[in-house]
């Protein structure tokens, strides 16, 4: 193959998505960026890419579906290997792919279970979402990045996620940045970065489109 | 460090524990595994190990832990290098962790499902868990194995969740075999290898097992 083809179908509110499209950012990677309709019907290339998930993002290298977003931004990272995302040693890259693994099984669902509950239910998951940041704030410790003094896997992984905080922040009626102050430090560390705020949507937007996502949940 | 020091914090009916195991033997690493009584009382060294799910397996390599079945592998197969288990290519490697996290996602709690359910309920729990078989039998297509000719990282992550498969059948009324005929016969080819059959449990005790957490969850 002469040049490379490299195509990304994704959403632009989607975190998974954004988690990609920075990692693509920080290797260099000219690609082309394709927009899925969600609500409207997705593309025959989307489900015929995924055919299991049927989701976003899928990134097509030259031709070849890859799937899942940790597991693209592995791909990203082994295939286009500089500048490295994860650390070197077997003990650095299991240390970060258990936080990775751990951002992927709570973060996204833990905010979602804010707006989409009330009353009591709210209360508890509102809870439950500070805990996981707090055991998130824990890792990073008095680290700059999750991994140490450079942005790297970790980061891709978990900065997307805070598009959405400012919309948990009006549901929940709270100041998240109050119980973890080290966290929002990190995330404005994160947004200086060229790969990242050129990539990540405006949060008032992410929060317009969560008010559309309560409608169609029936919430309100 | 003069000697290395492996140790593995386990339980025997556990598939997640036997992935590490699997693992350990296919590279030849001399370990220690060290059995938790996790209805007793977990060991101390395994919640200060594991501070965030306080599970097995817990691997301990000179002290310093690795928690998370599929993320111990890895750390398997990038420290000990030889044989491999994930293929040379990042889209190989990019495939197999497709799989294995599909299999994490899917098959435990699936076939979970048919021992907590009963009447109709069962009959989506099985219903949904011949599904996600015969996903999984989808892509392994006619190879021997998940990666093609050998046994890799996928079968490591999938076999021993098999040994449960027998509980499944005995309390979902049903013989998997008749529907994952192709799934049966990669288990079997994988029970010849000495690495898996020397690690995983009888699937008669593992259903006496599963019979006492039927009751300590009040079903039946």
């Amino acid at each position: 193959m002469s040049k490379e083809e490299v195509v990304l179908l994704g959403f632009w509110a989607s975190p998974f998505c954004n988690r990609a499209n920075i990692a693509l950012a920080e290797k260099g990677v000219a690609f082309e960026g394709r927009e899925e309709d969600l609500f409207g019907g997705k593309s025959d290339l989307l489900l015929k890419s995924n055919p299991i998930y049927q989701k976003v993002p899928v990134l097509l290298h030259n031709g070849k579906p890859v799937c899942e977003s940790t597991n693209i931004v592995s791909y990203i990272d082994e295939t286009w290997p500089s500048p490295p995302l994860l650390p070197p040693c077997p003990y650095g890259r299991a240390t970060a792919r258990f936080w990775a693994d751990f951002i992927d099984k709570k973060v996204f669902d833990g905010g979602n279970s804010i707006w989409k509950s009330k009353g009591e239910q709210l209360e508890v998951a509102k809870k439950g979402f500070l805990e996981i940041l707090k055991q998130l704030e824990g890792a990073m410790g008095e680290k700059d990045y999750f991994g140490g003094d450079s942005f790297g896997f970790v980061d891709i992984i978990a900065v997307p996620l805070t598009s959405w905080f400012y919309a948990y922040e009006k549901f929940g009626g709270c100041k998240l940045e109050d119980y973890c102050p080290k966290l929002y430090a990190w995330m404005k560390r994160c947004l200086e970065r060229e790969s990242v705020a050129k990539v990540l949507p405006d949060p008032e937007k992410v929060y317009e489109f969560v008010i559309n996502l309560r409608k169609m949940h029936g919430i309100e």
